[in-house]
């Protein structure tokens, strides 16, 4: 039961037609931390973050259970910003603003504590710093997850391919599916990523759910339908965080765990995403959560 | 076990980057009847050709059961012709051409034979002509379908709005269901056109499946994830033709049949689109249906 969490840590300013959130906590580590907190302890941390940002937001972290000793604090530094403004309909987004601060120059160092780590998830970071932090680890582990993003499928291709020959299950949305393997039938795109290492891939399609390939099973689930979304950002690392998360409290990467894990991932991701920020992430109940996966089975379950 | 169908008959001219189709057999009514073939006769369809339409369209439908006694042929008239071209991920196309052509006056008449049915389904026609099916009626119908389209929803609101009075079961698409009820988010939209008096409001996602809801129950149904698309016409009107054949079928109209109407209607449209036209419909068995539906079954079942 050790999962490491490699991301970035943002304060991030967040305007939707629904309201605005000022230099919150954000980033993948953050997101995916506080979701996978509700199935296991510790969760190793390793990012880095300014002095600016609140000591209240790391003693959340803390009460989670996630360890901070790979956490870099960069005396003067200024963490990691993030802008940006949601239009009407949620699904397309503007960056306003990007400010890397610490984050330019992060360098995840790994605390000797840390590699015997048997789980690690490893966010959207540069595939080359992914890579060092697989390498810095003792032994291989069971399961190594990792996100990327368009800015690496097209800026650092080989070492992103060079990346995913060492990791066992990748976590796309549809458009970074559809790049990294140059075709727009994500059936196809999955086993095309599938030949490049992940034996798992992982799709997510936002408000349409996500699609799980192994090279046994496709599994489709569901996204929760929501009336009242506030906040996308963090969703896909949230349902990252609670997809690791079930997978570690049971110790079981076989497919059919692995579909499970789907739908606590978005189940987290469908709780996230209705409120501001990590903030709903901070409030959750196992009650709440052990409802809202019935709530998932009920969805897509019908007498045949 | 009486079905009525009402709608459009075409013929289509089809580019996909995988080929081309000319002047082919197509329309909401021809799609829906087709389709619902392989769980009910007869289908009793109303429609308008010109004698251009060929003969051997025409056996082919009634080898299939459906019942021509509706159909208007207009001598000398030239069949309503739609051409269109889809993009390379085929989620988009243009229309090239669209000639109403026999279709611009059609006057749907009921005979004296259909008047009785049960089951009526209503292509996506204009909704004044839709209502007057309906009126045309001896008896209320144990369940009425009906379709429309943004044309309908922006051009003729107020008719729709008098048609959907007298619906059960609204289909339409996501973008269409946003546009009726100018609302983005779905779960609202459902609701609000719920209101406007279908009782059964079903969204269609395309790729991404479709959404049954009720006033009791919300139902997800996914998309087969197909590796070979080559023809996207006509599979909602599939899935509408699949959708009430499996209800004529059993004759049961409660809300745990029609999520598994949803689901053989996404079976009829995931074979449709495989290839042209409605070549695929032609050439299903039951056999192949059924282990569709199986396969519908596992993509989404996982152990709890």
């Amino acid at each position: 039961m050790s999962l490491l969490v490699v991301g970035s840590i943002a304060l991030d300013t967040i305007e939707t037609p629904f309201g605005r959130a000022d230099m919150v906590a954000g980033g993948s580590a953050v997101y995916i931390s506080a979701a996978a907190s509700y199935f296991t302890a510790p969760i190793r941390l390793v990012g880095v973050v300014g002095d600016d940002f609140p000591k209240s937001e790391l003693e959340y972290l803390k009460s989670r259970g996630v360890d901070l000793e790979g956490l870099q604090v960069v005396k003067g530094g200024k963490t990691f910003h993030w802008s940006g403004r949601y239009h009407y309909d949620l699904n397309q987004r503007d960056t306003l603003d990007t400010q890397l601060n610490v984050f330019e120059k992060f360098d995840p160092v790994i605390p000797a504590s840390y590699r015997k780590s048997r789980y690690v998830l490893l966010g959207n970071i540069d595939p080359v710093l992914q890579r060092r932090v697989i390498e810095s680890l003792d032994a291989k582990p069971d399961l190594v997850i990792c996100d990327t993003m368009n800015f690496w499928i097209e800026g650092k291709r080989d070492e992103l391919l060079k990346t995913l020959k060492v990791v066992d299950v990748i976590i796309v949305n549809d458009s970074e599916a559809r790049l990294l393997s140059s075709e727009p039938n994500l059936v196809k795109a999955a086993k095309k990523i599938m030949m490049m290492g992940p034996r798992v891939v992982i799709i997510k399609k936002g408000e349409h759910g996500a699609l799980l390939f192994t090279s046994d099973t496709v599994f489709s689930a569901p996204a929760f339908p929501l009336e009242f979304i506030y906040d996308p950002t963090g969703a896909g690392d949230t349902f990252a965080g609670g997809f690791i998360g079930h997978i570690v409290r049971t110790e079981d990467v076989s497919d059919e765990n692995l579909k499970r894990a789907v739908i606590y991932g978005s189940v987290l991701a469908s709780f996230s995403v209705a409120r501001f920020g990590i903030e709903a992430l901070k409030e959750l109940s196992d009650i709440e959560i052990m409802g809202r996966y019935r709530d998932f089975i009920d969805l897509s379950r019908f007498e045949e």
